[in-house]
Protein backbone atom coordinates (compact mmCIF):
# COMPACT_ATOMS: atom_id res chain seq x y z
CA UNK A 1 0.00 0.00 0.00
CA UNK A 2 1.39 3.31 -0.96
CA UNK A 3 1.81 6.17 1.27
CA UNK A 4 -0.58 8.20 1.41
CA UNK A 5 0.86 12.36 -0.21
CA UNK A 6 -2.55 14.42 0.68
CA UNK A 7 -0.76 13.54 4.35
CA UNK A 8 0.28 17.39 3.39
CA UNK A 9 -0.36 19.77 6.64
CA UNK A 10 -1.15 17.03 9.19
CA UNK A 11 0.02 18.64 12.78
CA UNK A 12 0.29 17.72 16.51
CA UNK A 13 1.97 18.71 19.69
CA UNK A 14 3.83 16.56 21.96
CA UNK A 15 5.93 17.21 25.28
CA UNK A 16 9.28 15.61 26.21
CA UNK A 17 10.65 15.81 29.52
CA UNK A 18 15.12 15.23 30.02
CA UNK A 19 17.21 15.12 32.18
CA UNK A 20 20.84 15.40 32.82
CA UNK A 21 21.94 11.41 32.49
CA UNK A 22 20.13 11.96 29.22
CA UNK A 23 22.28 14.74 28.27
CA UNK A 24 25.16 13.01 29.51
CA UNK A 25 24.20 9.74 27.46
CA UNK A 26 23.62 11.84 24.23
CA UNK A 27 26.93 13.23 24.66
CA UNK A 28 29.14 10.31 24.92
CA UNK A 29 26.85 8.68 22.36
CA UNK A 30 27.77 11.26 19.68
CA UNK A 31 31.58 10.84 20.70
CA UNK A 32 32.56 13.38 23.41
CA UNK A 33 35.76 12.40 25.31
CA UNK A 34 36.17 9.97 22.65
CA UNK A 35 39.34 11.28 21.72
CA UNK A 36 40.18 12.89 24.73
CA UNK A 37 38.12 12.13 27.88
CA UNK A 38 39.46 15.42 30.27
CA UNK A 39 38.19 17.26 27.57
CA UNK A 40 34.31 18.08 27.02
CA UNK A 41 33.59 17.25 30.41
CA UNK A 42 31.17 19.78 29.98
CA UNK A 43 29.22 17.69 27.93
CA UNK A 44 30.32 14.25 29.63
CA UNK A 45 29.55 15.14 33.33
CA UNK A 46 27.97 17.00 35.70
CA UNK A 47 30.36 17.32 38.39
CA UNK A 48 33.28 18.20 37.87
CA UNK A 49 35.40 20.80 39.86
CA UNK A 50 34.33 24.25 38.68
CA UNK A 51 32.97 23.16 35.82
CA UNK A 52 28.85 23.73 34.96
CA UNK A 53 27.29 20.31 32.66
CA UNK A 54 26.10 22.10 29.25
CA UNK A 55 23.84 19.97 26.69
CA UNK A 56 25.23 19.84 23.19
CA UNK A 57 22.55 21.51 20.63
CA UNK A 58 22.07 18.74 18.21
CA UNK A 59 20.52 17.12 21.58
CA UNK A 60 17.93 18.79 19.41
CA UNK A 61 16.69 15.81 17.62
CA UNK A 62 16.39 13.59 20.23
CA UNK A 63 14.48 15.98 22.46
CA UNK A 64 12.41 18.36 19.63
CA UNK A 65 11.09 14.79 17.60
CA UNK A 66 7.77 16.27 18.22
CA UNK A 67 4.43 14.64 17.64
CA UNK A 68 4.61 11.33 15.28
CA UNK A 69 3.27 13.01 12.52
CA UNK A 70 4.59 10.33 9.68
CA UNK A 71 2.31 7.93 10.86
CA UNK A 72 -0.46 9.98 8.72
CA UNK A 73 1.54 8.88 5.77
CA UNK A 74 0.04 5.07 6.26
CA UNK A 75 2.58 2.48 6.86
CA UNK A 76 5.84 1.67 4.96
CA UNK A 77 8.72 -0.50 5.92
CA UNK A 78 10.64 0.63 8.37
CA UNK A 79 13.85 -0.58 7.04
CA UNK A 80 13.54 1.41 3.39
CA UNK A 81 13.72 4.97 5.94
CA UNK A 82 16.48 6.48 5.64
CA UNK A 83 17.17 10.20 7.00
CA UNK A 84 17.60 12.38 3.93
CA UNK A 85 18.00 15.87 5.66
CA UNK A 86 17.98 17.23 9.12
CA UNK A 87 18.16 20.97 10.17
CA UNK A 88 18.16 22.64 13.72
CA UNK A 89 17.93 26.25 14.29
CA UNK A 90 18.91 27.20 17.92
CA UNK A 91 17.23 30.23 19.68
CA UNK A 92 19.49 29.49 23.15
CA UNK A 93 21.26 26.96 24.94
CA UNK A 94 19.38 23.80 25.70
CA UNK A 95 18.81 23.40 29.84
CA UNK A 96 20.15 20.60 31.39
CA UNK A 97 17.22 19.23 32.04
CA UNK A 98 13.66 20.41 31.09
CA UNK A 99 10.50 19.72 29.55
CA UNK A 100 9.81 21.22 25.71
CA UNK A 101 6.40 21.30 23.39
CA UNK A 102 6.70 21.11 20.20
CA UNK A 103 4.47 21.79 17.63
CA UNK A 104 5.08 19.39 14.12
CA UNK A 105 3.54 19.44 10.93
CA UNK A 106 4.11 17.49 8.36
CA UNK A 107 5.53 20.39 5.80
CA UNK A 108 5.91 18.48 1.90
CA UNK A 109 5.54 14.95 0.51
CA UNK A 110 7.97 14.61 -2.61
CA UNK A 111 8.02 11.75 -5.24
CA UNK A 112 11.33 11.13 -6.19
CA UNK A 113 9.93 8.54 -8.38
CA UNK A 114 12.41 5.58 -6.64
CA UNK A 115 11.41 6.78 -3.64
CA UNK A 116 9.41 9.50 -1.20
CA UNK A 117 10.61 12.61 0.47
CA UNK A 118 8.69 13.42 3.65
CA UNK A 119 9.40 16.65 5.43
CA UNK A 120 8.70 17.63 8.94
CA UNK A 121 9.15 20.87 10.89
CA UNK A 122 8.83 21.26 13.96
CA UNK A 123 8.91 24.26 17.03
CA UNK A 124 9.85 23.37 20.41
CA UNK A 125 9.80 26.22 22.96
CA UNK A 126 10.08 25.73 26.79
CA UNK A 127 7.16 23.72 28.09
CA UNK A 128 7.44 26.09 31.74
CA UNK A 129 7.99 29.54 30.12
CA UNK A 130 7.23 29.30 26.84
CA UNK A 131 10.22 30.67 25.56
CA UNK A 132 11.38 28.96 21.66
CA UNK A 133 14.72 26.69 22.33
CA UNK A 134 15.07 25.53 19.10
CA UNK A 135 13.42 24.81 15.65
CA UNK A 136 13.79 21.41 13.71
CA UNK A 137 13.18 19.96 10.17
CA UNK A 138 13.69 16.42 8.86
CA UNK A 139 13.23 15.15 5.93
CA UNK A 140 13.18 10.88 5.60
CA UNK A 141 13.57 9.39 1.79
CA UNK A 142 11.66 6.13 1.95
CA UNK A 143 13.09 3.70 -0.92
CA UNK A 144 10.78 2.28 -3.06
CA UNK A 145 7.54 4.25 -2.04
CA UNK A 146 7.59 7.08 -5.43
CA UNK A 147 6.05 6.58 -8.55
CA UNK A 148 2.65 8.03 -7.36
CA UNK A 149 2.77 10.69 -10.56
CA UNK A 150 3.31 13.39 -7.63
CA UNK A 151 5.61 16.21 -7.71
CA UNK A 152 8.94 16.21 -7.23
CA UNK A 153 9.34 18.82 -5.48
CA UNK A 154 13.06 21.18 -4.96
CA UNK A 155 16.28 19.31 -4.84
CA UNK A 156 16.93 20.20 -1.21
CA UNK A 157 19.19 22.67 0.50
CA UNK A 158 22.02 23.68 -1.61
CA UNK A 159 25.38 24.06 0.31
CA UNK A 160 28.09 23.89 -2.90
CA UNK A 161 31.58 24.49 -1.02
CA UNK A 162 33.51 27.60 -3.43
CA UNK A 163 36.24 26.25 -4.76
CA UNK A 164 38.87 26.48 -2.91
CA UNK A 165 40.77 24.95 0.52
CA UNK A 166 38.29 24.21 3.44
CA UNK A 167 39.73 26.75 6.28
CA UNK A 168 39.29 24.30 8.83
CA UNK A 169 39.54 20.12 8.72
CA UNK A 170 38.74 17.99 12.26
CA UNK A 171 38.37 14.53 12.62
CA UNK A 172 36.73 12.01 14.74
CA UNK A 173 37.02 7.81 14.44
CA UNK A 174 33.62 6.43 15.38
CA UNK A 175 34.00 3.16 16.94
CA UNK A 176 32.96 -0.10 15.88
CA UNK A 177 29.97 -0.74 18.53
CA UNK A 178 29.00 3.03 18.20
CA UNK A 179 25.57 2.52 17.42
CA UNK A 180 25.50 0.31 20.38
CA UNK A 181 25.33 3.59 22.74
CA UNK A 182 23.87 6.39 20.37
CA UNK A 183 20.79 4.13 19.62
CA UNK A 184 20.27 4.04 24.14
CA UNK A 185 19.52 7.85 23.37
CA UNK A 186 15.84 6.93 21.56
CA UNK A 187 16.35 5.96 18.19
CA UNK A 188 16.07 2.18 18.74
CA UNK A 189 15.46 1.48 15.31
CA UNK A 190 17.04 -2.67 14.32
CA UNK A 191 19.38 -1.30 11.12
CA UNK A 192 21.80 -0.03 13.18
CA UNK A 193 22.45 -2.91 15.47
CA UNK A 194 21.41 -6.21 13.51
CA UNK A 195 22.74 -7.79 11.27
CA UNK A 196 19.76 -9.63 9.98
CA UNK A 197 17.58 -6.28 9.63
CA UNK A 198 20.63 -4.11 8.17
CA UNK A 199 20.61 -7.42 5.51
CA UNK A 200 16.64 -7.19 4.87
CA UNK A 201 17.61 -3.46 4.54
CA UNK A 202 20.00 -4.76 1.40
CA UNK A 203 23.22 -3.01 3.22
CA UNK A 204 26.04 -5.72 4.18
CA UNK A 205 26.16 -4.77 8.60
CA UNK A 206 24.45 -2.36 10.19
CA UNK A 207 24.95 1.30 9.50
CA UNK A 208 25.72 3.89 11.66
CA UNK A 209 22.60 6.41 13.08
CA UNK A 210 22.39 9.86 10.20
CA UNK A 211 21.98 11.45 13.39
CA UNK A 212 24.64 9.82 15.12
CA UNK A 213 26.94 11.03 12.17
CA UNK A 214 25.39 14.49 12.43
CA UNK A 215 26.16 14.50 16.34
CA UNK A 216 29.41 13.81 15.71
CA UNK A 217 29.83 16.48 12.93
CA UNK A 218 27.52 19.43 15.15
CA UNK A 219 29.92 18.64 18.31
CA UNK A 220 33.44 18.85 16.32
CA UNK A 221 31.68 22.44 14.75
CA UNK A 222 31.01 23.57 17.96
CA UNK A 223 34.27 22.83 19.28
CA UNK A 224 36.24 24.70 16.25
CA UNK A 225 34.06 27.48 15.39
CA UNK A 226 32.28 28.50 19.20
CA UNK A 227 35.10 27.17 21.73
CA UNK A 228 33.00 24.49 22.39
CA UNK A 229 30.05 26.98 23.37
CA UNK A 230 26.44 26.00 22.68
CA UNK A 231 25.56 30.30 23.31
CA UNK A 232 27.46 30.62 20.32
CA UNK A 233 25.67 28.10 18.19
CA UNK A 234 22.89 28.99 16.02
CA UNK A 235 21.99 26.44 13.99
CA UNK A 236 23.12 23.15 11.55
CA UNK A 237 21.58 21.85 8.62
CA UNK A 238 22.85 18.83 6.67
CA UNK A 239 21.72 16.63 4.29
CA UNK A 240 22.92 12.86 4.40
CA UNK A 241 24.36 11.79 1.31
CA UNK A 242 25.99 8.22 1.95
CA UNK A 243 25.51 5.70 4.61
CA UNK A 244 28.45 5.39 7.57
CA UNK A 245 29.31 2.16 8.87
CA UNK A 246 30.43 2.21 12.68
CA UNK A 247 34.30 2.39 12.96
CA UNK A 248 34.70 4.84 10.37
CA UNK A 249 36.84 7.90 10.85
CA UNK A 250 34.50 11.24 9.87
CA UNK A 251 36.17 14.13 8.55
CA UNK A 252 34.31 17.57 8.70
CA UNK A 253 35.60 20.23 6.33
CA UNK A 254 34.62 23.63 6.64
CA UNK A 255 34.44 26.68 4.40
CA UNK A 256 33.86 29.96 6.69
CA UNK A 257 31.69 32.59 5.06
CA UNK A 258 29.54 35.66 7.23
CA UNK A 259 27.14 33.74 9.11
CA UNK A 260 29.03 30.61 9.68
CA UNK A 261 30.24 27.66 7.61
CA UNK A 262 29.64 25.09 4.82
CA UNK A 263 30.95 21.86 5.84
CA UNK A 264 31.52 18.62 4.06
CA UNK A 265 31.66 15.49 6.14
CA UNK A 266 33.80 12.64 4.53
CA UNK A 267 34.63 9.11 5.52
CA UNK A 268 37.31 7.07 3.56
CA UNK A 269 34.19 6.61 0.71
CA UNK A 270 33.18 9.89 -0.01
CA UNK A 271 30.73 13.01 1.79
CA UNK A 272 28.19 11.45 3.82
CA UNK A 273 27.02 14.60 5.19
CA UNK A 274 26.95 18.13 4.03
CA UNK A 275 25.42 21.41 4.89
CA UNK A 276 25.96 24.43 6.75
CA UNK A 277 26.33 25.84 10.23
CA UNK A 278 25.49 29.07 11.58
CA UNK A 279 27.22 30.63 14.44
CA UNK A 280 26.90 33.80 16.94
CA UNK A 281 29.38 36.34 17.75
CA UNK B 1 36.97 12.70 62.50
CA UNK B 2 37.40 8.95 62.51
CA UNK B 3 34.90 6.62 61.50
CA UNK B 4 33.02 4.40 63.75
CA UNK B 5 33.71 0.99 64.06
CA UNK B 6 30.81 0.25 66.07
CA UNK B 7 28.40 0.81 63.41
CA UNK B 8 29.06 -2.97 62.93
CA UNK B 9 25.66 -4.50 62.41
CA UNK B 10 23.86 -0.97 61.34
CA UNK B 11 21.47 -2.92 58.82
CA UNK B 12 18.64 -0.98 56.55
CA UNK B 13 16.30 -1.96 53.61
CA UNK B 14 15.94 -0.41 49.86
CA UNK B 15 13.99 -1.08 46.98
CA UNK B 16 15.04 -0.52 43.44
CA UNK B 17 13.60 -0.90 40.13
CA UNK B 18 15.41 -1.70 36.76
CA UNK B 19 14.32 -1.58 32.87
CA UNK B 20 15.56 -3.03 29.71
CA UNK B 21 17.66 0.22 29.21
CA UNK B 22 19.26 0.05 32.14
CA UNK B 23 20.97 -2.93 31.71
CA UNK B 24 21.85 -2.21 28.38
CA UNK B 25 23.40 1.01 29.29
CA UNK B 26 25.39 -1.55 31.59
CA UNK B 27 26.41 -3.47 29.28
CA UNK B 28 28.01 -1.43 27.21
CA UNK B 29 29.49 -0.02 29.74
CA UNK B 30 31.20 -3.11 30.78
CA UNK B 31 32.69 -3.65 26.95
CA UNK B 32 29.80 -5.83 25.97
CA UNK B 33 29.97 -5.29 21.57
CA UNK B 34 33.16 -3.26 21.94
CA UNK B 35 35.36 -6.73 20.65
CA UNK B 36 32.37 -7.25 17.78
CA UNK B 37 28.88 -5.26 17.81
CA UNK B 38 27.37 -8.30 15.98
CA UNK B 39 28.65 -10.55 19.34
CA UNK B 40 26.73 -10.82 22.76
CA UNK B 41 23.46 -8.50 20.85
CA UNK B 42 21.05 -10.60 23.75
CA UNK B 43 23.14 -8.00 26.15
CA UNK B 44 23.51 -4.51 23.90
CA UNK B 45 19.87 -4.91 22.40
CA UNK B 46 16.42 -5.62 23.19
CA UNK B 47 15.35 -6.01 19.56
CA UNK B 48 17.37 -8.13 17.74
CA UNK B 49 15.66 -10.77 15.24
CA UNK B 50 15.43 -14.08 16.96
CA UNK B 51 17.75 -12.75 20.12
CA UNK B 52 15.65 -12.39 23.57
CA UNK B 53 17.16 -9.64 25.65
CA UNK B 54 19.38 -10.99 28.91
CA UNK B 55 20.87 -9.40 31.40
CA UNK B 56 24.98 -9.84 32.67
CA UNK B 57 25.28 -11.41 36.25
CA UNK B 58 27.32 -8.46 37.45
CA UNK B 59 24.22 -6.13 37.03
CA UNK B 60 23.71 -6.77 40.50
CA UNK B 61 25.73 -4.80 41.92
CA UNK B 62 24.16 -1.75 40.22
CA UNK B 63 20.93 -2.86 41.54
CA UNK B 64 21.86 -4.50 44.52
CA UNK B 65 23.39 -2.01 46.25
CA UNK B 66 20.97 -2.24 48.70
CA UNK B 67 20.48 0.41 51.92
CA UNK B 68 22.83 2.96 52.56
CA UNK B 69 24.55 1.78 55.53
CA UNK B 70 27.84 2.90 54.94
CA UNK B 71 26.74 6.50 56.56
CA UNK B 72 26.38 4.55 59.79
CA UNK B 73 30.31 4.60 59.60
CA UNK B 74 30.53 8.45 60.06
CA UNK B 75 32.33 10.89 58.00
CA UNK B 76 34.95 10.11 55.57
CA UNK B 77 36.92 11.61 52.27
CA UNK B 78 34.88 9.94 49.51
CA UNK B 79 38.43 10.28 47.34
CA UNK B 80 40.35 8.15 49.63
CA UNK B 81 37.54 4.89 49.27
CA UNK B 82 38.94 2.28 47.42
CA UNK B 83 36.80 -0.51 46.64
CA UNK B 84 38.58 -4.14 48.20
CA UNK B 85 36.30 -6.79 47.18
CA UNK B 86 33.35 -7.35 45.74
CA UNK B 87 30.90 -10.89 45.80
CA UNK B 88 28.01 -11.86 43.83
CA UNK B 89 26.26 -15.02 44.61
CA UNK B 90 23.59 -15.33 41.21
CA UNK B 91 20.43 -17.13 42.57
CA UNK B 92 18.84 -16.79 39.02
CA UNK B 93 19.18 -15.21 36.12
CA UNK B 94 18.38 -11.32 36.47
CA UNK B 95 15.07 -10.03 34.98
CA UNK B 96 15.12 -7.89 31.70
CA UNK B 97 13.09 -5.52 34.15
CA UNK B 98 11.96 -5.90 38.11
CA UNK B 99 12.25 -4.56 41.13
CA UNK B 100 14.48 -5.95 43.90
CA UNK B 101 14.50 -5.82 47.73
CA UNK B 102 17.92 -5.22 49.35
CA UNK B 103 18.75 -6.10 53.56
CA UNK B 104 21.86 -4.87 53.58
CA UNK B 105 23.88 -4.84 56.55
CA UNK B 106 27.50 -3.68 57.85
CA UNK B 107 28.86 -7.27 58.73
CA UNK B 108 32.42 -6.25 59.62
CA UNK B 109 34.97 -3.19 59.67
CA UNK B 110 38.65 -3.92 60.22
CA UNK B 111 41.50 -1.66 61.28
CA UNK B 112 43.98 -2.25 58.90
CA UNK B 113 46.83 0.51 60.15
CA UNK B 114 46.91 2.32 56.85
CA UNK B 115 43.02 2.39 56.51
CA UNK B 116 39.98 0.60 57.57
CA UNK B 117 37.85 -1.92 55.63
CA UNK B 118 34.25 -1.66 56.12
CA UNK B 119 32.20 -4.95 54.64
CA UNK B 120 28.55 -4.97 53.58
CA UNK B 121 26.52 -7.79 52.83
CA UNK B 122 23.26 -7.38 50.80
CA UNK B 123 20.65 -10.22 49.92
CA UNK B 124 18.49 -9.35 46.97
CA UNK B 125 14.67 -10.32 46.50
CA UNK B 126 12.65 -10.27 43.87
CA UNK B 127 10.11 -7.75 45.17
CA UNK B 128 7.10 -9.03 43.06
CA UNK B 129 7.85 -12.86 44.06
CA UNK B 130 9.85 -12.83 47.16
CA UNK B 131 11.97 -15.50 45.35
CA UNK B 132 15.85 -14.81 45.95
CA UNK B 133 17.56 -13.33 43.13
CA UNK B 134 21.23 -12.94 44.70
CA UNK B 135 23.48 -11.83 47.67
CA UNK B 136 26.06 -9.19 47.05
CA UNK B 137 29.12 -8.74 49.61
CA UNK B 138 31.09 -5.59 49.01
CA UNK B 139 34.46 -4.65 51.33
CA UNK B 140 35.49 -0.85 51.24
CA UNK B 141 39.05 0.45 52.03
CA UNK B 142 39.29 3.62 53.43
CA UNK B 143 42.61 5.32 53.72
CA UNK B 144 43.65 6.93 56.48
CA UNK B 145 40.95 5.61 58.44
CA UNK B 146 42.64 3.28 60.44
CA UNK B 147 44.74 3.16 63.64
CA UNK B 148 41.84 3.47 66.25
CA UNK B 149 43.34 0.10 67.73
CA UNK B 150 41.01 -2.09 66.68
CA UNK B 151 40.91 -5.92 65.21
CA UNK B 152 43.10 -6.35 61.89
CA UNK B 153 40.95 -9.16 60.46
CA UNK B 154 41.18 -11.98 58.25
CA UNK B 155 43.43 -11.14 54.94
CA UNK B 156 40.37 -11.38 52.76
CA UNK B 157 39.23 -14.16 50.20
CA UNK B 158 42.58 -16.50 49.39
CA UNK B 159 42.70 -17.14 45.54
CA UNK B 160 45.99 -18.24 44.55
CA UNK B 161 46.18 -19.66 41.27
CA UNK B 162 47.75 -23.01 40.95
CA UNK B 163 51.51 -23.43 39.65
CA UNK B 164 50.41 -23.79 35.94
CA UNK B 165 50.05 -22.26 32.88
CA UNK B 166 46.11 -21.12 33.05
CA UNK B 167 43.38 -22.95 31.28
CA UNK B 168 42.02 -20.02 28.89
CA UNK B 169 42.90 -16.55 28.93
CA UNK B 170 40.88 -13.74 27.20
CA UNK B 171 41.56 -10.03 27.36
CA UNK B 172 39.67 -7.01 26.56
CA UNK B 173 40.94 -3.35 26.14
CA UNK B 174 39.00 -0.49 28.03
CA UNK B 175 38.48 2.59 25.97
CA UNK B 176 40.10 5.55 27.18
CA UNK B 177 36.56 7.11 27.62
CA UNK B 178 35.20 3.75 29.32
CA UNK B 179 34.26 5.73 32.73
CA UNK B 180 32.33 8.26 31.29
CA UNK B 181 29.77 5.40 29.82
CA UNK B 182 30.26 3.60 32.70
CA UNK B 183 29.58 5.80 35.24
CA UNK B 184 26.05 6.59 34.10
CA UNK B 185 24.94 3.12 35.63
CA UNK B 186 24.96 4.94 39.01
CA UNK B 187 28.79 5.73 40.23
CA UNK B 188 29.28 9.45 39.87
CA UNK B 189 32.57 9.55 42.34
CA UNK B 190 34.31 12.26 40.19
CA UNK B 191 37.27 9.98 40.80
CA UNK B 192 36.81 8.53 37.69
CA UNK B 193 36.22 11.51 35.38
CA UNK B 194 37.51 14.84 37.34
CA UNK B 195 41.07 15.45 36.81
CA UNK B 196 41.03 17.40 39.48
CA UNK B 197 39.65 15.40 42.27
CA UNK B 198 41.46 12.53 41.38
CA UNK B 199 44.47 14.48 41.97
CA UNK B 200 42.97 14.95 45.37
CA UNK B 201 42.96 11.68 45.74
CA UNK B 202 46.94 11.05 45.00
CA UNK B 203 46.20 9.61 41.31
CA UNK B 204 48.00 11.46 38.11
CA UNK B 205 44.97 10.87 36.04
CA UNK B 206 41.22 9.78 37.20
CA UNK B 207 41.15 5.70 37.16
CA UNK B 208 38.66 3.31 36.16
CA UNK B 209 35.58 1.87 38.38
CA UNK B 210 36.62 -1.28 40.10
CA UNK B 211 33.59 -2.34 39.14
CA UNK B 212 33.94 -1.65 35.32
CA UNK B 213 36.74 -3.95 35.42
CA UNK B 214 34.84 -6.24 37.37
CA UNK B 215 31.98 -5.98 34.95
CA UNK B 216 34.74 -6.86 31.83
CA UNK B 217 36.02 -9.78 34.04
CA UNK B 218 32.90 -10.90 34.58
CA UNK B 219 31.48 -10.80 31.34
CA UNK B 220 34.89 -12.42 29.83
CA UNK B 221 34.09 -15.53 31.95
CA UNK B 222 30.12 -15.36 31.27
CA UNK B 223 31.33 -16.35 27.69
CA UNK B 224 34.43 -18.43 27.82
CA UNK B 225 33.31 -20.60 30.32
CA UNK B 226 29.11 -19.96 30.28
CA UNK B 227 28.47 -19.89 26.69
CA UNK B 228 27.37 -16.36 27.57
CA UNK B 229 24.04 -18.13 29.24
CA UNK B 230 23.69 -15.80 32.74
CA UNK B 231 21.37 -19.23 34.07
CA UNK B 232 25.08 -21.14 34.06
CA UNK B 233 26.76 -17.99 36.23
CA UNK B 234 26.29 -19.14 40.08
CA UNK B 235 28.68 -16.26 41.12
CA UNK B 236 32.21 -14.41 41.43
CA UNK B 237 34.52 -13.07 43.84
CA UNK B 238 36.90 -10.66 43.60
CA UNK B 239 39.61 -8.58 45.30
CA UNK B 240 41.21 -5.50 43.78
CA UNK B 241 44.68 -4.86 43.76
CA UNK B 242 46.03 -1.80 42.12
CA UNK B 243 43.91 0.56 40.03
CA UNK B 244 43.09 0.76 36.16
CA UNK B 245 43.46 3.38 34.27
CA UNK B 246 40.85 3.93 31.25
CA UNK B 247 42.41 2.74 27.75
CA UNK B 248 44.46 -0.34 29.15
CA UNK B 249 43.83 -3.64 28.16
CA UNK B 250 42.53 -6.28 30.99
CA UNK B 251 43.92 -10.17 30.74
CA UNK B 252 42.06 -12.25 32.51
CA UNK B 253 43.66 -15.57 33.14
CA UNK B 254 41.55 -18.82 34.46
CA UNK B 255 42.08 -21.84 36.05
CA UNK B 256 39.90 -24.29 35.87
CA UNK B 257 38.40 -26.41 39.16
CA UNK B 258 35.66 -27.98 39.89
CA UNK B 259 33.24 -25.16 40.49
CA UNK B 260 34.71 -22.78 38.15
CA UNK B 261 37.64 -21.22 38.15
CA UNK B 262 40.09 -19.13 39.79
CA UNK B 263 40.73 -16.33 38.12
CA UNK B 264 43.79 -12.80 37.94
CA UNK B 265 42.64 -10.32 35.77
CA UNK B 266 46.05 -7.73 34.92
CA UNK B 267 47.03 -4.83 32.96
CA UNK B 268 50.63 -4.30 32.01
CA UNK B 269 51.04 -3.15 35.70
CA UNK B 270 50.29 -6.38 37.08
CA UNK B 271 47.10 -8.50 38.45
CA UNK B 272 44.26 -5.79 39.01
CA UNK B 273 41.17 -8.18 40.28
CA UNK B 274 41.80 -11.82 41.48
CA UNK B 275 39.02 -14.01 42.72
CA UNK B 276 36.76 -17.22 41.60
CA UNK B 277 33.97 -17.79 39.62
CA UNK B 278 31.58 -20.66 39.94
CA UNK B 279 29.64 -22.33 37.07
CA UNK B 280 26.47 -24.28 37.01
CA UNK B 281 26.34 -27.66 34.68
Amino acid sequence: MPINPDAVGATGTAERSWNSKDALLYAVGVGAGAADPLDELQFTTENSAGIDQQVLPTFAVIIGGGAPVMREIGEFNFAMLLHGEQAITSHKPIPVEGKVKSTSTISAIWDKGKGAVVETTTQSVDAATGEPLFDTRSAAFIRGEGGWGGERGPSGDQNTPPDRAPDLVVAARTREDQALTYRLSGDRNPLHADPKFAAAGGFPKPILHGLCTYGFTGRLLLNAMCDGDPARFAGIQGRFKMPVFPGEELSVAAWRDDAGAIFQTSTGQGVVLEGRVNVRD
